[in-house]
């Protein structure tokens, strides 16, 4: 029997991506959709969706609990809090990062606010799943990861968690696609400003550096690490460049350790020889790395990327509903950038 | 049983997406592929495709016909000449332009030469799916039309065909993404020429013009279309601006006849209210169109849009195999953009 | 003696464009700017000026005509209605759409209002450089053409106006870069939704065809004339096809005219060759336009190019000021497109 | 009385680029170009130019020193070795990498092979403009920087030159458009395979780290640096994104530093509050950058970007002219973006 799911905040990007790929789904109904702006529309407006399967948008107010079994919150930062009281009996999986700090203090320290709901954020599993499945697979509340986190924890958490090798000097250069920012309208976003241009921005503090710092600490908290993300004229894909200090032995450890670590994973592909481009990931939920050595070989430089609607929001969400609904990882995930490479 | 398909030429983009479609289809085998240039390499390097689909590229002169069912012929135009004898015994879809013609000297008029195989050129069905179902059902050899006369042909000739109306003084605006001018590597079609650029081209003279008015003149002769391509700075799709002689009367009579002659059609679309985008159709094997009033009532407006490398290439070419082998259209082809819209 | 101009509406496109050709002006200098959202800015913030040259915006309240020559309304539609009483006494160029129509009724035909100030719309003229040029010299007020009407009645209204020849059925089908659509923030306008799309919008009604049929009307009332404007994912540039009926005698003729007519304009070219692309006028306030036939000989087709943003907009305001203050054209306007072609 | 200058190689970015500076220059007059592959053509296939200063391009083995002041070589790398014979006599300006090495063994180790004419290396300043002013002043030949090198070394290389501080880990994330790969017809560089994508390569071994490692071991040899190459899917400019060890007081030292040293300096611009950005730069000779702090305020990052064609190649080449005929730095460099910022 099919699942039955919930969304909030169909019409953002992360939103209209995790309609598309629900929509597909072999075992899971889109049972009702909720939105502040979009109420009274259809889904229609804003996936490809034939006739039977379309929905009207409804308010969030009218949400009921009943049949279902799961909701997605796609809904932007600090928006869903007073939901969390109608929707806490359900398995939850919030697109937002309202949920993933694990401690009052840390959501503060990067959002400059208090945490309404300070008791129930240890209660949010961080939904990176590659690894953390076993947490995953029993959890009742599942927080998303960011994006940019997301390109950089799955290659190198694993250095830390299997106590493979400590990168010190963590330098990560982030580029990422404008639909990061979201659909909101505002003049910096428009065509004619973002077009032929190339910037970097919040250099000094970018709040995906408290997640990417969060779950380092866990294993080692002396380690200093920089993020600077820049915007690329581009619709989506996130490409970080990452560089850490690090010999030819080292090197030679880490690609040993990486054309093992992942092979059972079906999403992550460690390239022992090519460079991936955003191209090699653009419509899939993959995330393609490979090393490098600096020409001096002092360092190790990492390149990730990933399609950050995708393995960055909606697919990884969608990959961690199939865990805690018992699912295989791929399923309603089999899908192929379009060709030609 | 699956049947099993050749393919000669993926390297190029029309190709390229053939092969990724096919990969993904439920009743059809890739059993091999051929190339002049590629020879020697995976297939893996021109799509996405898992270790075991993988099949490396044979040169054409180690083709053989046993356990092949239908051949794909994606090579560039008059490259395929010497093949043909080889082949003659398969099902063959051709997807350049040279059995489009049903003529010698319509061939020659367009392409400024005589045709090797003059014979065979009436053996061809113009495989323009929807209009041609029947005999496409029933054809060995299939030549694939051209992407732009797709775009305009599929909503145009049904007025000619079922005798609707007359459209005098028809003028075709259409407008091409880069890669319908294929992977060749010229100076034209590097980034930073045809980045922030859009040209018109062959303007007293484009070949695809011969295409539309052979299939028009099947119907009516005294006719004059006037044809202009441009050149879109983005990657894929082919947007059709279509204008011709038309009072209210007619233009209501038009929606009418529309709002049911491809109702039945899972790839055509009439959008009675909105007009299409290139977005709307890109990703998909769809063909969406509409009809609107120029200000004064005096002329029919028409805009079709399509993918040109799938509805205008490799996805209609998929289409005629499924008819050719007896499968319902939409096999393989249940591809959605990947949204939002 | 340099010439002191204030300008109202700085923080748009055409605003920007216009500070960024005037601050280099060598008879000309920018006394004040004014702006209702932009006050308190410097224009430092939306063009590369100079810290000497550099210049606080005012709020319109504090506008004084005192030394100032000539005003330039570079506001949206309907913003400056207000202000004529205060600055009639001056110099007006006006980039907006306010002051286009000669008569009360064609204003509200097509702008769906009444004019608050009727009386004084015979008192503007329509300032289309090189074809206006005794009026412009002699003028108090200007209303500087829309973009699409500039790319077509340079080239066009010559034929009605010089009697050369009633070009009938006359379709235009213009493409814009996103420029056009101004800096206001919206949705359809971010860049995600932009790029790698195409599409047409207000084909049944585009306020821009009533100021080319106004123009043309002036010469001949029985034409029909079709205008349908497309969207282009680059940032400036409009490129207009143009057909019309004409045999290989029309053909010839019209070639001879245009080798001729605009033989001693700085600004437009006649390619009688080539054909011009927007990268042949980007970056300057040409006009390059060419002429063909289609297949059949049966129709002209005339491709025009313009910068909208600078012979569209704030290039050939530029211009019309130096008529209005006795310079020659190409004052301040020797730009050129930064290479390569 | 006006300097003449011929121009080897005007038909890659990098040559159209410095006849399009060059055409509008005060104090010169362009008396020859030659071209391998564009003997024959006009100049105005490439730029912008009027009738009357238009020139054919001749074979190289025409060339006649007579009335020639200097010569640009703006060919590809190892194409001019045989000229230089020819040339040796006249001011060089070499755009190429022929040059840039002053040892044969640094040449070889990044160039693969011994330099045909290793005596004349050391006879090439290295046409740094602002930090090498004195000798370009008085040399006779300069071998113009890479784009990349550029954008690192000026405002890297004082750091090490003033002995201000030593930026250990040093690691440079750079960012190019298209255009830095030249105008050479290759599948990699069309505009579907760069549209939409984005990727690094060289990482291991990239020949512009080893004109930045001869500028930095002038001063100190132990130092590592990194450098990774990425390509961006537009036309022009660079973006490097700069990373060292420094703490706070480092980083106030610095600020105070840069606030100074450059402030005689008309094209180079310290951004004390805002990040730079591509659109800031393009278009111009300016090189614009930044410094800040990471998050743990242990790394200083500095953004760095200039038009890769301009100040990265032609423009460079121009202002290096200016100096070696005693002209001001700006004379025929006074060129502003177009508009709005």
């Amino acid at each position: 029997m099919k699942k039955n799911v919930a969304i909030f905040g169909p019409s953002g990007y992360t939103g209209s991506q995790l309609l598309s790929l629900l929509i597909n789904h072999p075992f899971v109904d889109i049972y009702s959709v909720f939105g502040h702006n979009s109420e009274g529309k259809y889904i229609s407006e804003f996936i490809s969706v034939s006739q039977k399967k379309n929905l009207k948008i409804l308010s969030p107010s009218k949400f009921k609990k009943k049949n279902i079994d799961l909701v997605f919150l796609c809904l932007p930062h600090k928006k869903s809090f007073n939901l969390f009281k109608k929707l806490k009996d359900l398995k939850i999986i919030d697109l937002s990062s309202d949920y993933r700090f694990n401690s009052p203090s840390t959501y503060k320290k990067w959002y400059e606010s208090n945490h309404p709901n300070p008791n129930i954020l240890n209660k949010f599993i961080y939904g990176l799943t590659e690894l953390n499945r076993d947490k995953i697979k029993m959890a009742k509340y599942v927080a998303n990861p960011g994006c940019y986190p997301t390109s950089v924890l799955i290659p190198i958490l694993p250095l830390f968690k299997e106590k493979v090798f400590m990168p010190r000097n963590l330098i990560i250069d982030s580029k990422s696609g404008i639909s990061g920012a979201g659909r909101g309208a505002t003049v910096e976003k428009l065509f004619f400003e973002v077009n032929e241009n190339f910037k970097s921005y919040n250099i000094e503090k970018h709040r995906h550096l408290g997640e990417i710092q969060q779950e380092i600490f866990l294993y080692e908290k002396n380690i200093n690490v920089s993020f600077v993300p820049h915007l690329l004229p581009l619709s989506r894909g996130i490409l970080s460049t990452i560089y850490f200090d690090g010999d030819s032995t080292i090197f030679r450890k880490l690609k040993k350790f990486y054309k093992e670590f992942f092979k059972n994973e079906k999403f992550i592909n460690f390239f022992s020889k090519d460079i991936p481009s955003l191209k090699s990931v653009n419509g899939t939920n993959n995330l393609n790395f490979s090393i490098h050595q600096d020409y001096d070989k002092k360092k190790i430089i990492m390149v990730s990327c990933i399609d950050n609607l995708i393995k960055g929001a909606a697919g990884q969400a969608l990959q961690n509903m199939n865990l805690m609904f018992g699912f295989k990882d791929t399923e309603g995930l089999n899908i192929y950038p379009l060709a030609p490479k």
